[in-house]
């Protein structure tokens, strides 16, 4: 056990249960295991029986039959889609864009809809085991609004796009929009990062990439862009630019460890190498790039050089959920064939892409992705007394390979209880649902 | 609506919800939707303002909120294999089975584990909604006492292998003790359907597998077995008997109507001609395949020849639940990614194949496998009202991509009320999962 020693250390709340699962560099799994939180930070981790001699806790968490965590980490997600989920499916790439994704986003995308599209996200997202999700999208205001009332961790990000799109009818001030959101979010609460997302190579300019990260760099930000998603996009800047996606990025000054790629699903060793070389985070979505059918991203390959992948759904346009758990499954799963070696992506690494790995491609490994002391206290609880969890062997196996978003019982998000027993705390599941109905009566 | 005219129908129970998908061959949607039952038969389904006018029911399940759909058949289980779930993963395909699976069944399957193993799996099973499942293991008579005491529908098959296996020390016995399992079970109950599962052609010899074959048309019942699952066994039978698996089952006389194949990853479409052209059922477990690195097996092909296809989770060692939804939305998202194609294996066609299909591969397509009058009552509803399924634009889009097992809230099997708001009625949960915890232990 690691905290201060002497004198009892002050905690706010001690959360107990049959295991706890570190996800430091070490994996551990402690038995009968106890994380005592202070404010907003973890104090103390390890078994219950050294924790509890040496925490006095005002207020104990019970989660006995339950596993602790680290809170999951989305790393790619637009969340007001929820608004879209199961509009289309089943259809042609560009169709399913262009007839159906698109207008539906030009008619109904405005700041109400992102709002409530974002807090049935975010209530998703809860009662699935995420505490942050990285996001971008239109009229991101409403997203952040939405944000501070769940008390979610994300880190937003106004879009940019060279056409006219929901809320910035003028592609010229399209960057200066997304300044406008950074200004008007940074440091306003200790759950909001903001951001700044470039559609993609395709749909933005060298000017506008080169300014969009410009203003990146001037606030200390990060900067996100959907690149090399499918063959498609490969061959269209190759004959744009004479360059491969991340090359044309690379030859732009773009990458840089404050640089976060989403898909990276046709890149090659040398791209995985210069990726890795500067920093860069990748979210993997496999689930989105299956069912669009964009391929399969060499992930095996990126974990193996040491490149910085975390896991997301993507939009609920394209998966058409946010359960973390079912995308580890599915992560795990997809490589094994695809490599035809069932020892590719192992539980244990598909829990770290979903955690600490997720941390490390947000810049924020000092502060989230594993349960140690000085980190955020963002943590939940998985109950293991259900029959599709039993018996156990090994954690790890049975939260990627069994264990579904059902089954989180509590999440703490910067050291709040914003579930118990899966029942949300300040959140009004039905109203959020009801509002979202009305949006989709709408565009239905 | 479909029922018999005149006076009002007498019917047991009387099942309303927002939603009632029929999967009948129209694949109607009907809103506000009932379905009435009559012992064990379903007798009238449609708008529930139609019905309510044309049947008395002696009880009504107001499944507000739900949607209401045929139970799902699990066309391929081990079922007992819920006491080695997360056993060993992630390693090389023939480690796995021979130092980690085989020793586990040597030493720890008897009719007393695989009847607890069973319990546990039909728990599962019935809470994510699977009514019916297809099954083939050894000590088979524990299984089949387990689904005597659990309410639900299984075809039980004991399994043949020529080598010394739990229950058959002697393999010149083993066809033997197949038929045996056979008689003490054939008209038993109307819930139990007894089989015979040769385990592979590369571990039953042409003599094993035609004798089985023999036993089945004898008694007028299924012969099931593993084929074609990996490239492995492909090129091992080619080199014993200069024929790939499908031509060589085929050569031996044993592809027809009564015979289900399960995994059959490496067809030709030679191969798949021949399935269809016998009217040989065919169970696809993508998960387990994935989870193995057997391959993909070419189920767009298959359906569009019109063989008979079903769904299928696999054992528990190999997956490691039992969850239908999850292997829906696995098998619609892997055939896209894998053929380039995101129009392949619709949400319409993957809920064909987890209930009408399955049906049909198992011969019980009068049966089982829709909505309609005259068939059996095997019915569950999802709950509708949560976060993650709103809003809802489409149904089977959201049984395919966003439901999971969790979401099932009550089942009927055999037109037997067996769970209620997720409650079981007649089983212990809390005591199958502790005999299995005392069985795991003793594993471990």
């Amino acid at each position: 056990m690691k905290h201060e020693k002497k004198a009892k250390v002050r905690a706010d709340l001690l959360v107990t249960g049959d295991y706890a699962l570190t996800f430091n560099h070490k994996k551990e799994v402690v038995e009968k295991g106890a994380v005592a939180i202070s404010g907003d930070r973890i104090v103390a981790i390890g078994p219950a029986s050294d924790v509890g001699k040496e925490v006095e806790a005002k207020e104990v968490l019970d989660a006995s039959g339950c596993l602790i965590m680290p809170g999951l980490i989305n790393l790619h997600t637009h969340a007001a889609m929820t608004c879209f989920r199961g509009l289309a499916d089943d259809l042609p790439h560009q169709k399913w864009l262009h007839e159906h994704i698109f207008p539906a986003e030009a008619r109904h995308v405005n700041e109400e809809t992102v709002y409530w599209g974002t807090m049935l996200a975010a209530v998703e997202m809860i009662k699935s085991g995420t505490t942050t999700f990285c996001d971008g999208y239109f009229c991101e205001d409403g997203a952040a609004r939405a944000v501070a009332a769940s008390g979610i961790r994300a880190i937003l990000a106004q879009g940019v796009i060279d056409f006219p799109a929901p809320g910035v009818a003028d592609p010229r001030i399209n960057v200066k929009a997304a300044e406008t959101f950074v200004l008007r979010w940074q440091n306003k609460s200790p759950h909001l990062t903001p951001s700044v997302f470039c559609h993609s190579p395709y749909t933005c300019s060298p000017e506008t990439l080169t300014k969009a990260k410009g203003v990146c760099r001037e606030h200390g930000i990060f900067f996100q862009v959907h690149l090399a998603e499918t063959m498609n996009e490969v061959e269209d800047i190759q004959k744009r630019y004479g360059r491969r996606p991340v090359d044309h990025l690379h030859n732009l000054g773009l990458l840089d460890g404050r640089t976060l790629c989403h898909h990276a699903v046709w890149v090659t060793s040398e791209e995985i190498e210069i990726l890795r070389q500067n920093g860069v985070g990748v979210s993997h979505n496999p689930e989105s790039n299956m069912k669009l059918a964009s391929g399969v991203a060499p992930v095996p390959a990126m974990l193996a050089s040491g490149t910085k992948v975390g896991l997301g759904t993507d939009g609920c346009a394209s998966n058409n959920n946010l359960d973390m758990f079912q995308e580890m499954d599915t992560a795990a799963k997809l490589h094994k064939v695809h490599g035809g070696d069932p020892t590719l992506c192992s539980a244990v690494q598909v829990v770290a892409m979903a955690t600490s790995g997720g941390a490390s491609a947000l810049g924020m490994e000092g502060e989230l992705g594993s349960l140690e002391p000085g980190k955020k206290a963002d943590i939940i609880t998985i109950d293991l007394n259900q029959p599709h969890l039993t018996p156990m062997y090994e954690p790890c196996s049975h939260l990627v390979y069994a264990a579904r978003g059902a089954d989180v019982c509590d999440v703490i998000i910067d050291g709040r209880t914003v579930m118990r027993h899966r029942q949300l705390k300040d959140m009004d599941e039905q109203e959020i649902m009801a509002k979202v109905r009305e949006i989709a009566a709408a565009i239905r």
